[in-house]
Formats: structure tokens, C-alpha cells, sequence
């Protein structure tokens, strides 16, 4: 594809106007004033529009779209045990697929070119991910509660499984993570099999650490004082490159071990705010430079997957929460849900537009109503605009959405799937199935 | 206009699906599951939609929308003194006409049928909502720096004429509220004499309180020991129905002033944290039965006008804040941006779906990605929703904006003018004019 007179975000999320970009195979082959030579198919006209690397959700459990809207306004404990768990207790494995392939779509109209994934269902993630043509970084949830040989564990058998199966399919498009759920949910002797094994793999790691102020403060009793960061070190699990999904009650100790174990802090403002769990100080991380993503978390607890939101919410919170509105900068928020998150997928060939680069786009119009005036573009995109803007989404080179259409998936089919099996799943959960 | 098989949410916020509604003139002639005999004009078909009472916003100042992403990530002092005076300083008077319609354009695209604003360039704005046929509760901001006889202020001599010329104007969708601009910007006596004409008038006020810590603690200094609220109320400014906005550092005894003298707060949680003001306590607010209406402020601290946005913070910042999941719910949210804003503006015939009512409606799109499944449309349209999902805003009955056209609003023309505009400032403010 030949974008021509298009307003590119380059690798400073600075605005350079009226460039041609053009993409051959899975790469961007060109970007200049000048129009190149040669025949790149389609032409694409980029006036009042803005190309930039499409947006990572560093930490999602897209399976679980079907509970949108489900459970609402309970602490956290009641919104598992009363809603959450006895709904996904009925999940069944196509509905695993089409609840993927509906968060896949809404996360293509939005904007988003790969996600970092940790559920179960497995196959049927990532028989979504294949089909529909986005990037997944997908890990299975590893639990274990009692002390035990790792390899007998089912979690952890289906995870080595799905290694040797699918890490690096569809064109590397799929990365299989491992997943240690998190510290509450696991024996401080199966974390250290765990380290051992992604160690020799020569794989990644994704984790809960520290969500909730009770998980934090009951792995100190736990623990002999440990905080979930300094058991997960002394169990070697950051001697891997490890995500960690939340780290709202993290200590300042902990934020020197994440920053030296070179750990990605995957935020989650929304979730954490929806479910009452308090804010991440991404401020604080962000000045001892630790590499921090952006994450939507579940539908369950946000109750959506558009990261131009979540951009919005990572970027206001810390101004209000700190009360200093000179912290968390656009371009800040701009870095963590692009370079910062395919980093931490260690995709190093994508999240800049930059010649040789994997062709992960997407275009946002800057013709609309909240868009004007220009005073400020970059700020605009984060301060302004929504994932409603996306007018196209392009994964190594391919156009998966564009103008309201989705090439690799059937919307209208994965709506009605989507809307059929919920309803069984409730008359399920309330007796009447 | 009929609109026939749509989703009706009703006055307890409750949906009603497959719904006729009927308008005639400017008000709902009928609402049930049969289709009503008569001619009532274009029928709508509203399958998949959701039909409301339009948004209020309750606290803006429409015409900053020139300042869009041009001052950001300042400590409040120097927002202003360096960012928003200097560029203020250089807007005449048809661009603040141009920076109000292109407000009012964004406001009825994302769903607002109704703004209470505080400005000046009174007569520009007026113009604005006069031709685009949105609803306005305006008044002048009244300012004094020394004890005076008010009458010889010019911005309370200019609240006066407009009294006279305009209150009511436009079939009564404008009205002129009288405004005293905040505690630190006037003076004991003159607050009394404004006090005493607003209820000579018989007129509503509007007012900024405690937005700060630093002017909510000098008040007190410069007051004896005084609140902002409890020196409002003892010069009688809450003896006339008052919106107060920010409230971010009021005290539980302001609260119960608040609440005694039937004050509106209207919050403004995203302008709130973007200037690093704090977190409004809404959820207390709500427990003393205080009526909270919610508000985006300008677009210079936002930075967009889309109330969608603010219910979703209105509703998510509480939970974080508080480590409460279960306080300030969809259903209270809905309730501040509908039938309590309406109240604040003194409207009483309007903000809920009920015959007899204004019809100022607005159309959501239910079909969307983002809103599927539908396990409960009330949650997804607080919690998932966008102001992107509107699809028609109506005002006393007459259609605004459809489908991407405005029907008054000369939309092109509107965002060419505010963007020339605003480059002529910057050039002013740069000295290259």
C-alpha cells in the first residue's frame, strides 16, 4: 500500500506532514516527501489523516467478552464468587472463540495490532488469532496449590504443549508466553520450577503482581515479609523477560527490582479503578525508568478495549491522583501502548514507524469535531480523540479493518454468536438451561 | 417525528424495548408498544437503538474550544498566566462565535441537548445558540477587586442588559443566569449586593467553588476562618438556585450547607485531574442527597466535550479513589448527566423519556462492537459507550444533528474558520502577527 500526503507520528511522537509511506509484504519499505517509484497497489489518500504504529494491549483476557456489562459495583471478592467465576464456569470452548474473535474486532476498530494474553481456552484463542490476522502474545494461566512437581501440572503441560505447538505460528505473528498467574494462586517451589522452565525455554513471562492491597499485604504473612516482587526475584521468575500486569501496591524496593530485573510494568487504569483497587503510580515507575505498557484487562472490569481510553485514563490519572498535572506526558502515554508494549511482546521490529519496520499501522482521522483546532496534534490524539477515530488497521502489511469493514472476520456472525451464547450462558448460571 | 421498535430508557433508567415514541411540536406525545394513530412526520426506525433524554452539560465555557490542546502538562498557575491569558488575550469577538459553534457542534454530535456556560463575549455565544438550535443556561462571569456598588461593575451592568434582551429568548432554550465568577475573584460586599439582585431578578447563579486546595485555603485566611461554601451562604448567595462547580475540596460541613440550601454541584472529574485539582468526593455528595450534575469544563482542560467520557470517570474515578467498587453507580451517573442537570438549569420539563416532556432526545447505537453482548445495555452504555455512538440529537423536537449532518450547522465552514483563527492567535501570541 502507498500512503500519500499523510501526517506521519514518528519514532519522537513528533507530527511530520504530508509524507508518503509505502509497505511491501509485511514491512514499511518507504517513508518521504517525495513519492517513490515502483508499484506498492493500493494508493491511499492520507490528507487531514494520521499514520502511527498501531497500539499494544500489553495485558488482556479477550476470551472473557462475553461477560460485558456482567458484574457491576461489587468488591472484588463478590464480583469472582458471585458473577465471574460461575458465568466462566459455563464457558464452553466456541464460546471461548467467538467471545476472542468479538475482542479482536472491537480491538482491530480501535486500533490495537497485538495483544499480550493470559486465559485458558487456549486453542480456541488462538484459533481467533490465527483467523483473524492481529498479533497475540497468548500465555495459559499456570495455578498450583500444593507443593508438587510443575510437570504434573495440567496448566503447565498444556503450556509446554502450546510451545512446542504454536510459539512463533502464523508467521510469528503468535508468541506463547508462560504464565505464572500470579502469587496468590501459586507455591513459592512451583515459582521457582516455573523460572527454571521459561529459562530454558528461552521464553517470556506474564504475571498478576500486586493488584490488590490484600494480595500484597497477605504475601508479606505468607512469605516471611516478602512482598509478591521480592518472592517472585528470590524465585528467579524476573531472570526471564517477564510482564507484570498491574503493580498497583508495589513499594519503592519493589519498583528498583522491576526496574533492575528489567521487568515491564503492564498498567491497567481502568480495571483498577473500576474494581476498586487503587492506582497505579506509573509516575514513580516511569521516573526510575522502568519499561511500563498499557493494558485494558478484561471487559469484565472496564468495560472496553479501546486503548485510545486507556491512553486518555493513564495519562489524566496521575495528574489528579498527585495532584501535579506536569507528570505523565501525552507522549509518555503515546510510548507505553505502542514501543513499550511490543517490547515487552519482544517483537523489536515493530511499534515505529520507521523504514524496515514491521507495516503495524493504523490511520486516525484528524478531520473530525473534537480533532479541531490543530494547536497540537500529538496532544490531540491523546487528550481528544477515541479508538472511534481509527479509520484503518494494518497488520504486517495487511489491511484488517478499514472504513467500518473487517477483512478476516465475519462481525455480523460474531455478534450474533457472541449475543446467542451469552443468553445460554446466563439461563445457564440462573437454573433455567 | 415516530420513532417505531426502540429501546426506551426510562425515567428509573430502566430499558423498554420496542417502543412507538411520538413528538409533535416540540414536545413526546407518546410512548408505548403500539403504534400511535396520526401523521407524526418522519418515521425512525429504531431497531438496535436506544432512545434518551439528551445529556446536559452542566458546567463549560464553550467558547475556550479555540484552546484545544494548546496548554497542557502545567501546574495551574502557570496554565494560566502563560498558556490560557496570553492566548485569551487575543480573542475577538467572531471568534468566539466560531469557538462556540464548533463546541456546540461536538456537544450535539456526542449527545447534549442542553450547556450551562459561564463566558464573556456574551453576545457571541448567544449568537451561536441561537442559530444552532442546541438549549444554554448562559450568564457573564461577574468579577470585583474592590468594595464597590455593583451596579457600576461592567460584567454585572452586562448581566443585567442580557437579562433584559435575552432570558427566555429562543422559545425560552436560552436563559441568562447570573454569575459570580468565584470566592477569590470578588469581594465580601459585592457578593451581598449579587446575592440580593439574583433574588430580585428571580434569576439561578452560577458559580466556581473550591476547585482548589490553594484558593479553598486562602478563603479561609482572608475570611476569618471561612469556606468558600460557608461564605456564600452567609452573604446569601445560596439563597437563589445555585450551580457550584468543581467542589473538589469541600468540607462535610460544606456538604451539608450544600445540601440544606439546595446548592447543584456540578463536577468536572476530568478537568479535575488534568490540572491536578484532585477528585471531587461525588460519592458523599450523593449520600447527603446533594444534586450532582456533571460538567466537562472547557476543552482547554479536558480536552474534548463528549459526556459519554465524563459518566464513564464520573462513574470509574470513586471506585479507584475510594477502593470502593460499589459506590456511584451507572444508574447515578445517567441520573446527574439527564434529569439532574435539567433540574440545575431550572427545565422541569425535561430530562426524562415521558409524555408531556420537552423532546430533547437523543438515538444511541446499540449495535456496535464495543456494546455486544448485551448482558445489561445500562452498564455498556456507561461503562462501554462512547459519544461516537450517537446517532441523532434532538431539541424541542427538532432534529440537530443525524447520522454525521447537522441540520443548523454549517460544519466545514465552522472548523475552517476556528482553525484560521487560531493560527492568526498563535501568531498573535507569538508576536509574528
Amino acid at each position: 500500500m502507498l500512503f500519500s500526503d499523510i501526517t506521519v507520528l514518528d519514532e519522537q511522537f513528533c507530527c511530520q506532514p504530508h509524507q508518503y509511506v509505502a509497505t511491501k509484504d509485511s514491512k514499511i519499505v518507504y517513508i518521504g516527501k517525495e513519492k517513490p517509484e515502483g508499484d506498492f497497489g493500493e494508493c491511499y489518500d492520507g490528507h487531514n489523516r494520521l499514520l502511527m504504529s498501531g497500539l499494544v494491549n500489553a495485558h488482556s483476557h479477550a476470551a472473557m467478552t462475553l461477560l460485558r456489562g456482567y458484574a457491576e459495583n461489587l468488591p472484588l471478592d463478590r464480583w469472582l464468587n458471585e458473577r465471574v467465576f460461575p458465568f466462566e464456569d459455563k464457558i464452553q470452548n466456541e464460546d471461548a472463540y467467538y467471545s476472542t474473535m468479538l475482542a479482536v474486532a472491537e480491538m482491530l476498530r480501535t486500533g490495537t495490532t497485538s495483544f499480550t494474553d493470559m486465559y485458558f481456552f487456549s486453542e480456541h484463542v488462538i484459533k481467533a488469532v490465527g483467523e483473524s490476522g492481529i498479533k497475540c502474545n497468548f500465555s495459559r494461566a499456570i495455578t498450583s496449590f500444593s507443593d508438587c512437581d510443575i510437570s504434573g501440572i495440567p496448566s503447565f503441560q498444556e503450556s509446554e504443549s502450546l510451545v512446542k505447538t504454536y510459539h512463533n505460528a502464523f508467521d510469528g505473528r503468535l508468541k506463547i508466553d508462560m504464565s505464572l498467574h500470579a502469587e496468590y494462586t501459586n507455591r513459592r517451589t512451583v515459582m521457582e520450577q516455573f523460572a527454571e522452565s521459561v529459562k530454558a525455554h528461552n521464553l517470556r513471562a506474564h504475571v498478576h503482581l500486586s493488584e490488590t492491597e490484600k494480595e500484597h499485604e497477605e504475601c508479606k504473612q505468607r512469605h516471611g515479609g516478602l512482598t509478591p516482587t521480592e518472592l517472585f526475584q528470590a524465585c528467579g521468575v524476573f531472570d526471564v523477560p517477564t510482564t507484570a500486569a498491574h503493580c498497583v501496591w508495589v513499594t519503592e524496593r519493589d519498583m528498583d527490582i522491576l526496574k533492575e530485573k528489567d521487568v515491564t510494568v503492564a498498567t491497567n487504569p481502568a480495571s483498577n479503578l473500576k474494581l476498586g483497587s487503587g492506582v497505579c503510580n506509573t509516575a514513580a515507575l516511569l521516573g526510575k525508568g522502568v519499561n511500563v505498557a498499557l493494558g485494558t484487562d478484561s471487559v469484565a472490569s472496564n468495560n472496553n478495549l479501546d486503548m485510545f481510553r486507556e491512553m486518555y485514563l493513564c495519562a489524566l490519572l496521575p495528574k489528579g491522583f498527585h495532584r501535579r498535572p506536569d507528570i505523565v506526558s501525552e507522549r509518555d502515554v503515546l510510548k507505553m501502548a505502542t514501543q513499550n508494549g511490543y517490547s515487552a511482546q519482544g517483537r523489536t521490529d515493530c511499534g515505529t514507524v520507521k523504514v524496515g519496520n514491521r507495516a503495524d499501522l493504523i490511520v486516525v482521522d484528524l478531520d473530525t469535531v473534537h480533532m479541531c483546532p490543530h494547536n497540537d496534534t500529538v496532544n490531540n490524539l491523546v487528550y481528544a480523540a477515541s479508538g472511534e477515530d481509527v479509520l484503518l488497521t494494518m497488520v504486517d502489511g495487511k489491511v484488517l479493518y478499514k472504513d467500518g469493514t473487517y477483512t478476516t472476520i465475519d462481525i455480523e456472525k460474531v455478534k450474533r454468536e457472541v449475543e446467542l451464547r451469552t443468553k445460554r450462558i446466563q439461563n445457564e448460571v440462573n437454573g433455567n438451561a
